[in-house]
């Protein structure tokens, strides 16, 4: 066993580009954060496909429905007013991760939890609400409008609560951010302290590099999953930004003999997160 | 390395229970075929699960979308006249299969290539429709609209075809079959010439069995991998037939430390085959 290892992902903008309707895209989206969220996924990168140029709409749709989906139901109302764009969404099956709580009587409450919330301003005081009814003393700096974890530092009916960072929350997974990348090899480059980890066709399998990713993941303990686009595989994503990719030292098939001639990103995306986690794990 | 080693599912007639619309089944069903073609399974055996008792109408729109799906695009008008149940499945991306050849000129189709056709009777003569334009003269017996696998025993333009077995197609994958079962152990029963793998939440890793299964496939070579409803796990399942799931030696959990409460079936059905394959071929 490695012990935790952190997992981000990146996918190109241009990922939807083999879907038409307003619906089977939210469906894709939709499958892309169900899978990050089973393989508790830090962060989303979606990095600029420059040879597809993604439509800046489908970009904007890919940010909004991610960060929708993350939300627990009780505050997507407040943080989401209503959007054509959202009509799909909305009827999608909830993603039931840690952050996403049920509700509970609020004097059951206890101190030291912590509950994804909005920050509200009533007159000139900070309140947040936590979706369990009553607003809730917010005790720290936030704009209006803005989505916080907190904790809460007393029981009902004094409740206050304070601002925590994700990274305070170790002991569950506490959904994904969802950050822009100009390019996919100024993100790798950025990326450091991570190991990279490129899925195309012709890489070789995953097996081969188990024992030297092992040694590095005892270091850095952060992966980061590269996919490709519907139309262009990684290395010819990176050659067309002017670098190579046998410059990196994973580059791996994770479906050897596949049945069929395509396999689409949200299945290689499910299925290389699957295997990934069996790694990790065991 | 274990060399080639079949693998076939078993999935349980009530896996649509939690879907409304026949677009959203059409949608779980089209999952399901695509990764059986990905990780080239032999067998979909479709067990009835008791406890949920499934529409009679539901099982036969598994079947029948399972079929459609794969069967090759130039055969779907001939063998599946219009129907209400396929409105949503026709417009459903292709799954470019081996079996599912393009067209190509009918005189440059070589002796000795194998296609999937359909018998067609002309007066009192057999032949086969093999989607190439002229029906071929077909030797062997056969019913008329029978789905056959021929191959060519000559040339353009004397063509004539043979039916084959699909035990005899093993240089690619051909697609799968469906298959009835009454319950789950007496589908289990029957299968003592395979190893039996059973996906749920609470078994252990696939790792600490690798071995003692490794050694299994080296002589029996076929894998049956269990996945339970939308509802009941297959300890469940098993339990209300009078079975113990502990019985079997392979009850494994193939998401260890997910990160939702639940994982739906068309996501295990892909992520566990994933990770089969790659235990498999690596």
């Amino acid at each position: 066993m490695l012990g935790p290892v952190n997992i981000s992902v990146a996918i190109p903008d241009s990922f939807l580009s083999d879907e038409q309707t307003l619906r089977d895209k939210t469906l894709k989206i939709s499958q892309i954060a169900r899978a990050s969220s089973i393989f508790r996924v830090k962060t989303i990168y979606l990095y600029q496909d420059g040879g597809i140029h993604a439509a800046k709409a489908d970009r904007r749709l890919i940010k909004l429905i991610l960060g929708y989906l993350d939300t627990p139901q009780y505050l997507r109302k407040g943080l989401f007013p209503q959007m054509p764009e959202l009509r799909y969404a909305g009827i999608l099956p909830p993603i039931r991760a840690p952050h996403h709580k049920e509700w509970q009587d609020i004097k059951s409450v206890r101190e030291g939890e912590v509950r994804v919330g909005v920050v509200v301003q009533v007159k000139d005081k900070l309140y947040v609400d936590i979706g369990l009814g009553p607003l809730i003393r917010f005790e720290g700096v936030a704009a209006a409008g803005t989505k916080v974890n907190v904790k809460l530092k007393s029981s009902f009916p004094n409740l206050r609560a304070e601002k925590i960072n994700q990274q305070d929350i170790k002991s569950s997974y506490w959904g994904f951010e969802v950050n822009d990348a100009k390019s996919l090899h100024t993100l790798l480059d950025q990326m450091s302290d991570m190991e990279i980890i490129i899925t195309l066709r012709e890489g070789e399998s995953l097996k081969n590099f188990e024992p030297s990713l092992s040694q590095k993941l005892r270091v850095k303990r952060k992966i980061l999953v590269v996919f490709g686009s519907p139309k262009r595989g990684v290395d010819e994503i990176l050659t067309s930004e002017g670098f190579d990719v046998h410059s990196y030292p994973f580059v791996t098939n994770m479906f050897p003999f596949q049945g069929t001639q395509t396999v689409r990103l949200e299945e290689a995306f499910l299925g290389t997160l699957a295997i990934i986690n069996y790694y990790l794990n065991s």
